[in-house]
């Protein structure tokens, strides 16, 4: 009977072995697609990555910009998405020719030419003093409530197609400060989920101040790093934070929401955003 | 009354504001630390990861092998780790100066030079072309039981020090055709987990054809081409592989078993491999 359903973009079929109690039975499965997406930045091969082929033209804006290839999108000329023989290619296109230099941009980051990376915005750095990136300090953003957290966390089981589809892929959301959900964006990756969110909300002209962004898997130190850069004050977490993600998260004054469960979090940074009905 | 175990290496403690239904409460968490390690080859910086700062030997060792910095772990002369103020640096040397030729690595790849990655594999690759690693066919190898993969499974639970006390971090173990584990790695990153398990595995000198490899996280096409360049022939992951991933290891000839739960999981590969008691 599910197999009457539609299959999603993103999502691919394979022929599969089921087991269960030493016994096989022949099946499909569904499964997520991964891609490899090259993206050229004004005409040089400048990354690539492991993606869901879906979206494009938002992850290019949110990877630009939270990879500080342009200080703001609109900075971003065109974008133009090729597909050829051994998977996508994006056609990023910046106002005036090559990088250019960028306010509050730490020098070293000028300079730096990411070669290749897989959505995880550490790549091409071939040395330590490069890793950590320090985003400026976000700005005061919004409060959001216990009960708008749930809300949002709740109305985004629903929102996932290629996740109901395949059981496979992270999501990325941006909620109002009531919880409601505006934009979902899925990718086999979380850093490229969350790129794809954040390229999604500058289309649209959404202020990340306004309301906060829930991402399903675990906040590393770079997935901080990105909500930081594009201007995101609270990011809720469904899966745990690591130490060096919640010391940078205390460091750029972004809230970070870790454990995320209805009705059960936990506040590993800037805990005054988070206004609690009964305290 | 959890607070009295000993913190295990790779951990950390930060202060955290717990909510549920609405009341928030002070405590103290553990998380997983996640430090970047920059790994440099014969001198030249090779790439930074985000890691787990434990078994960085085995790490290096596994990594050498995987991205096919050297074609058998023979080459390698030695490993140095240096703890500096921004994290790890770790110096491997292999014998001759510079990159080796390696018989049976495409010619491309001679000449790719990553210059940062972050436990992908795909970084430092400019250019879709040089995305896509064709590995070897994987050797026979042996065969595997349901009973033992859900033996390995079972076991796998009480041997993840780190994932125990954080709730956040993958494994990869390798366990006897029969099941048994003999040795787990762990780290914040399923890239990483791959490389020391393998690392681990040269350095006791223990076959890849004999035995199989668990996964706690999803199978991507970088995990089926590590676990295949290291030799693996049947690869477990309690996760999702992707549609690239079976699609690799059928070619490679590497058995891929996935969403692997006790008594029950998926074969999306060779599998002849996989010999069930009833069928």
């Amino acid at each position: 009977m599910r197999h009457e359903h539609i299959p999603p973009a993103g999502s691919a079929s394979r022929t599969v072995t089921r087991y269960e109690r030493g016994r096989a039975v022949e099946d499909k499965d569904r499964l997520a697609e991964e891609i490899p997406v090259a993206i050229h930045v004004n005409g040089a091969p400048f990354a690539v990555m492991m993606a869901s082929p879906v979206d494009l033209e938002d992850f290019a804006r949110g990877f630009a910009l939270t990879e500080n290839r342009v200080g703001d999108v609109r900075e971003i000329d065109s974008i133009e998405i090729h597909e050829v023989l051994e998977g996508i290619t994006i056609d990023v296109r910046t106002m005036g020719a090559g990088l250019p230099a960028m306010d509050g941009d730490p020098p070293s980051h000028k300079e730096r030419n990411i070669p290749g990376r897989s959505g995880c915005g550490i790549c091409g750095t071939r040395e330590l003093e490069d890793v950590i990136r320090r985003p400026r300090p976000v700005a005061a953003g919004t409060n959001v409530s216990p009960d708008a957290i749930e809300r949002a966390l709740e109305a985004l089981r629903a929102e996932q197609p290629i996740n109901a589809y395949t059981g496979s892929v992270h999501a990325a959301a941006w909620a109002r400060a009531d919880g409601s959900l505006v934009v979902v964006r899925e990718d086999v990756g979380r850093h490229n989920a969350l790129d794809k969110l954040v390229g999604a909300m500058t289309r649209r002209g959404l202020d990340p101040r306004e309301g906060f962004a829930v991402i399903t898997s675990r906040a590393s130190y770079e997935m901080v790093t990105k909500a930081a850069v594009a201007g995101i004050t609270v990011l809720v977490a469904i899966s745990a934070p690591t130490a060096l993600a919640v010391s940078l998260a205390a460091d750029c004054g972004l809230t970070l929401v870790g454990f995320a469960r209805t009705s059960r979090f936990n506040v590993y940074s800037r805990p005054e955003r988070i206004k609690a009905i009964d305290v």
